[in-house]
């Protein structure tokens, strides 16, 4: 299950975090990311496209998280349980070590709209990779889109709550409160 | 209430669905679509700030159909049914003779990605004022974020339904039958 990587992707993603929010992304560049992660432009071009993406886990990474649990649930769960198991799968993603982290790169992208832009479509994609696993369980639709979409508003509810100051409990507690509250709109 | 408006604004968007549809967005220019709707280059940009703008309502426009209704909705109402008064609100804005036109237009924003985008950007906005409105009337969070998601989840499920090829139903009976599949979904 991917992590929080170590190596130089991580060392890259996290100067490039720093840097973002001391100075600007536009004014920031590659050699400075490369040079303040103490690797090569080369190996930045190697993990990355370019330093926007450098914000970004590979897609199939993230999503992986919680489309894994999702097909091991067990056969008879419902699609909101479904949709638990891998909202929960996501938490390996977000350890408590990533959270410093996590909050300045989630400034960096409210700030800038074609990154809030990118994290838009990441989490659409999410939510269409998520009703298709729905379906390849037997859900129909529109119920497996909207599982999966209102499972996507309790991640992202959740993931903000997470990252605002002064927060201190786990990413998981607060996914399942969302989906607590999510049960108690009916 | 705001609807498909029929002056030249209205022509200007029909020609620009009919020109990016025959022969692609990059293609078409706003000399092109001008042209076609029978008005001066000047009048498109008084009423557009680029072709891409052309596609998308004014957003105060279409999100004060959802509002509206929502602000109008009866004190006592839960979350959900001051949502459900939203999205039947927003039936106005896409009535029968829309639909054909709306087919070719989310063809067109298929198949361009920074169109997506845009659309994406204007559903979260949509969603972001949803919420700010529950909030107005003392819903807490995370529950109004939550409402104004799965809402927004059901309006999108609902409309790509209304838009998919030989279905007759009307949008209203779309969004119902989409609010009863959430509720069962506890």
């Amino acid at each position: 299950m991917a992590r929080w990587e170590p190596g130089a992707a991580g060392r890259l993603r996290k100067a490039a975090v720093e840097l973002f929010a001391e100075q600007g992304m536009e004014e920031t560049t590659v050699a400075d990311i490369a040079a303040r992660a103490g690797v090569t432009e080369r190996t930045f071009f190697r993990h990355f496209a370019d330093k926007r993406e450098v914000l970004f886990s590979p897609q199939d990474d993230f999503a992986a998280v919680f489309i894994e649990p999702m097909r091991q649930a067990p056969a008879g769960a419902t699609p909101l349980q479904v949709v638990r198991a891998g909202l929960q799968g996501s938490t390996s993603f977000f350890p408590t070590e990533r959270r410093p982290g996590s909050r300045v790169r989630a400034g960096v992208i409210a700030a800038h709209p074609a990154l809030r832009e990118r994290e838009l479509l990441k989490m659409d994609d999410l939510a269409e990779r998520m009703a298709a696993t729905l379906r390849d369980r037997g859900v129909g639709e529109p119920a497996a889109t909207l599982a999966a979409r209102s499972g996507t508003a309790v991640f992202s509810a959740a993931f903000g709550a997470w990252l605002a100051d002064g927060e201190t409990r786990e990413l998981a507690e607060l996914l399942d409160e969302g989906l607590a509250e999510l049960s108690a709109l009916r």
